[in-house]
């Protein structure tokens, strides 16, 4: 078995000396690693950040480390058009949007002072700005407000199934301090969206140090329950070694 | 000898999911606190944050953990009120802004629709932002821009002189790709702004993983020079074990 997991959480520079993070420890990652390297035979490429806690050393696992949303879209086309994986487990907690540019509030000023900024005008003002060469150094704290327009990324779980059209993919969905009705629904909807096969749908306020609430949903409705990284690890190692196992046999 | 030494980045939380991050490994704060522990009786109180690398635990070294500028101004508020420490090393990468409020694309039309901003109404714009209640838990991704509007923080190095009187304070400036004058320029600045008695000053494109070069600055003018980690670390612990001494016998 040839598996791809990614974990971790991406960063997105907003100068040389500040990022937007991700926050995601990479912890449940590295025990789906783990176990897979003690209970089966699977080789792993393993994508992660320079921060994130990293599964131990084994010669099943290769590493491979990114930082921003885009390296990990590079890097994960380069393995994904040049491999074929059984499985892939994409747990990373990727950035949604990446700065698109920054002013100070008289930088602002000066940018609406021809044209005042209304809702005819906004589209017409980002893409101006967009375009502005930005200071790739250090933004100057010398100003009251800062402001940070951010641009959406390229969507990478909807791409996945475009590069692997055969492997088993499983999604990850974290939501804040929804009901379990509001958890599963948006998750059957990212199943129907990105074309995985499967969804770990998990909430922050049920992750603490000890226990992790996870649903694992499929793309047939079935939804398994686990109440720690472990019991969600082994649910995904059993259900990804079960699907090999039946689909080599039939 | 009591020390007090604070290193690491400071993170700013945007929702429960992303924050803002200053880029500081803390391992020249580490190397400052090993060297003051090797080479004198110091005591030392060492604030850092969770993802920071750590000094090797140490009876002598007690660690105060933080996350953001405001709980980085409460602890240290708190240790300077209640303690008088020789020194204070302030080498911490404490971020200057926060996350005052964030809108989507849409949510800032809505915003400009009765009244377009122009350079006449920004400051009451930004005043009527930062009182809507913010959703505390995670930002939608469902929009093409995001914009997120940050406020200036308290300057902490200024605070340091007031509630500790006596203390020789270093304090840190980092710049991105300045000339030798201009950076020893800004850190004599910031010396006089902030009544320090000493400023490293450092350029971000002179630090790799062997080498960091950094001038401490005093507030006589007086300029010394180091190359390493290591070497900065030795210039500040001779240089406030020396004052200390003679302030001691004088």
């Amino acid at each position: 078995m040839k598996i791809l997991i990614t974990a971790g959480g991406t960063s997105e520079k907003i100068d040389q000396v500040r990022s937007i993070t991700n926050h995601s420890t990479g912890r449940l990652g590295k025990t789906i690693a783990e176990t897979f390297v003690h209970s089966s035979s699977a080789r792993i490429d393993y994508v992660t950040t320079a921060n994130a806690v990293k599964p131990e050393t084994h010669e099943k696992i290769t590493l491979h480390l990114i930082e921003s949303t885009l390296e990990l879209f590079t890097v994960l086309k380069e393995l994904l058009k040049n491999n074929t994986y059984d499985a892939i487990i994409h747990s990373m907690a990727v950035s949604d949007f990446t700065p698109a540019f920054s002013l100070s509030e008289e930088q602002l000023a000066t940018s609406i002072t021809k044209e005042p900024l209304s809702p005819d005008t906004l589209s017409e003002w980002f893409m101006t700005q967009e375009k502005v060469p930005q200071q790739d150094e250090k933004i100057s704290s010398n100003t009251e407000h800062l402001v940070i327009v951010l641009k959406k990324t390229p969507k990478i779980i909807s791409c996945l199934r475009e590069w692997q059209p055969t492997a088993k993919i499983i999604g990850f969905k974290l939501l804040v301090d929804v009901s379990k009705e509001q958890l599963l629904a948006v998750a059957q909807e990212s199943i129907l969206k990105n074309r995985t096969d499967y969804i770990l749908a998990n909430d922050l306020t049920e992750i603490t140090a000890q226990s992790h609430h996870g649903y694992l949903l499929s793309a047939n409705g079935e939804v398994k329950e686990a109440q720690t990284k472990q019991e969600i690890a082994e649910l995904i190692v059993q259900t990804i070694s079960q699907t090999n196992i039946s689909d080599g046999s039939s």
